[in-house]
Parts: structure tokens; C-alpha cells; sequence
């Protein structure tokens, strides 16, 4: 059975890990026979947003991988303490999370920097050789890490602001539509725009199960 | 297009609506061509459960709705001011929000009562010739509301505690495997267990198909 660490930032699209996309991602992966090792990097949440007025709240504080249990319905292993060599593969939901919480592009834009635990991570996964999946706006994670030295192949659907910054990381954007998944063979990593571009909980969905084939495809 | 009032109760299956029951009942509408209204009754939840550690946060508190948002991706409906009569169906998802928010069941059992909003809701809805949906735990919620009068006959799977707790209320409880839905005809009720028999994601999305497509079939 392949295990695929599966990375979250929270839960919710304002400030973690977006719900419809991780569901779609841990469906996938059951379906596809695959395990599921749920992580998210301890420490607190950049925002909590209040999700019903699109609002920060002020003063609070919730921490990442407490909040990622409510996807996980449990405990969810600290990515700090996962090793990259008993996976087959790592998934990057997507969610403000991944561009506020793992690293914080929505705020530093082409200057953000990726979540200490989440790059070692990252960058020991490829060099074990495993596949690296993101989802809608966590490719820019990809372009951060990866960027400079592998120039990647990355999607994050076809927005020109975000492509453009994707770009000044020293990734290669391609415009990908939200029912396909883009494989950058030679870096073993595969991305999808999710609600980049998806205009409904279906298109997430059907979405998903193409990424994870594709992911699942590439492990050796 | 057929219109369900998707009923939540947080976020999180310790405090609030299951998010994988949620999500797999928003996805089933979706697919079936329905709209899905998503409300949830405004006010504080019992608990604010860390799901990393299983413990309630001392002095923690989150409001139903405003959870709820996170599920939905922005703002829901306040189910005080949700005209039953504008939509086809009532759907409830399960997580302990149904038996600590929405009612009381998971502390005071039989002598439970449920939020003054989702009652009246539910009675004007059932007066009106609405199909009522219940996931999980939910159906305690119809045995309270409807127990006494309607005699329903209701499924939250097999445990026994639940099902005799059930009967005292009035309801007959029928077991039902998690791949099935039970359908009260006389009283237009449709139940299944999802997460209270669901071994996995898979079920739980499988399980919701059969359930939402018995719950339109039943929309006039």
C-alpha cells in the first residue's frame, strides 16, 4: 500500500488548509488504495479569520496542526517529526493556509519564505526521489523551494498576477484548466488549480482524482 | 433545480458538523443538479474540543455559525430567518455539533432538548411537506423533535445505547448498515449512519450518494 503524507495548514479556505480540497484529496487517496499520513508543522496560524464576515479576529490564536485535526476527525503526526523516507509521496492542499501558514506568499508575494520544518522536509523528500503534489495556490511552495535550482514546471491554473510571481521565483508557469493535472516529469512534481479555478465543490472533486492518479502513478 | 437546507452546526467532529459528512453531503447535491442552502443556527457552541489532544479548551468560544463559514467557504444562512417553505428538503450531516449544539443529546440523553431555531424550523418544515435528512447522530434530533407525536422510524446504524435512548423518545429505530439509507415514508424521513458505522472517507462519501438520492426522490 502507498503512504502519502498529506500536509495541512489548518482548516478553513481563509486561513488553513481549504476543507473541500483536503476531503477530496484523503477520498482520492482511500480510493486509489493508498494510506494517508495526515502532518501539519506545529506553531500558530498566521490570521484566524472569521469566515462568516471575511474578517481577521483579533487577538486569537489557533495553531496549525490542532486545527488540522478537525480535518484529520484526530491526531495528526508533527511534520517536524515525520521522516520523508517512510513515504511514498507528499500532498499540499491548498487554502490561504498554504500561502499564510507554510509559507507566506499571500503576504511577501516573490520575497516569502517557506515554514523552516515544511522546506527540510521538502527538499529531503526530493532528494529521496518522492513525488511532491500540490493543489490550487501551494505550488507557489514548489516555486519557493524548488525554484531556483530545479526551475520547475508548476500550475496554479492560469492567474496572471500569481503565474508572474511564480516566474520571478525561477519556476515555469503553464496554464492548466481545474480538470487536469500538470506532471513535471523531471522534478517528480505534479500540481492542479483546485478552487484556483474550480467554480464548485464538483469540479474539486472530479479534480482530485485525476491529481492523484497521477501522483499515486509517478511513486516507485 | 431542487433547493436543501443544509443545516451545520460548527466545524469539526468534536465540537461541531463532521466535515467529511458535510462535505460528502454537499457533493452529493452538487452532483444529483440540487442546491444546497447552508445555514446554521447563530450562537455558541457547548465546546471548543482540541482535536489534536481530544480535551476542551477551558474559556474557549466559538459561535456555530461562524465555524460553520469554514465548511461553506464564506457566509451562511442564519437558520432563524430561513424560510422552510423556499426550500425542497432539510438535510442534517452528523459530528457531535448535532448532539451538543443542535440538541443536548450527548449529555443529557433522553432528556434532551434541541435549539429553540431548529425545532420550530423542523416543525414548520415537516408541516409543510418538507423530506427531513439526518446523517449519523442527527436522527436523535428527529426522535426529540417528532418522537412523541409521529412515532418516526429512524437509523443511526446499530449501538445499542443510541437506538433504546431513541425508542424512549418515541421513535423506532431500525438498524441499517452504513452503505444504507432508511426511508420513513409515512413521515418523509430519510436516515443513515455514516460516521457512526464508517470505517473510512469512502463509506462515509458512499454512503451520502444513496442517502441524497433518496432525500431528492422524495422532494414533490
Amino acid at each position: 500500500m502507498k503512504k502519502v503524507a498529506v500536509i495541512l495548514s489548518g482548516c478553513g479556505v481563509y486561513d488553513g488548509a481549504e476543507i473541500h480540497e483536503s476531503c477530496a484529496a484523503l477520498l482520492a487517496l482511500h480510493q486509489a488504495g493508498a494510506e494517508a499520513l495526515i502532518c501539519a508543522p506545529t506553531g500558530p496560524q498566521m490570521h484566524v479569520i472569521d469566515h462568516q464576515h471575511g474578517e481577521p479576529v483579533e487577538g486569537a490564536s489557533r495553531d496549525m496542526r490542532v486545527e488540522a485535526a478537525r480535518i484529520a476527525r484526530g491526531p495528526v503526526a508533527d511534520l517536524a517529526e515525520v521522516d520523508p523516507s517512510a513515504v511514498d509521496a507528499i500532498l499540499l492542499p491548498g487554502g490561504f493556509g498554504a500561502a499564510k501558514n507554510l509559507c507566506d506568499f499571500a503576504v511577501a508575494g516573490v520575497d516569502c519564505s517557506v515554514n523552516a520544518d515544511l522546506a527540510s522536509f521538502l527538499q529531503r523528500a526530493h532528494a529521496a526521489g518522492k513525488v511532491i503534489g500540490a493543489m490550487c495556490i501551494a505550488p507557489v511552495i514548489l516555486a519557493r523551494v524548488f525554484g531556483q535550482e530545479l526551475r520547475p514546471r508548476l500550475t496554479i491554473g492560469n492567474d496572471p498576477a500569481t503565474a508572474e510571481a511564480m516566474g520571478a521565483m525561477g519556476a515555469e508557469h503553464v496554464e492548466r484548466s481545474v480538470a487536469e493535472t500538470l506532471v513535471d516529469e523531471q522534478n517528480n512534481f505534479v500540481t492542479t488549480p483546485a478552487y484556483m479555478l474550480a467554480q464548485n465543490i464538483g469540479e474539486v472533486f472530479d479534480g482530485a482524482q485525476t491529481f492523484v492518479k497521477a501522483l499515486l502513478e509517478r511513486c516507485h
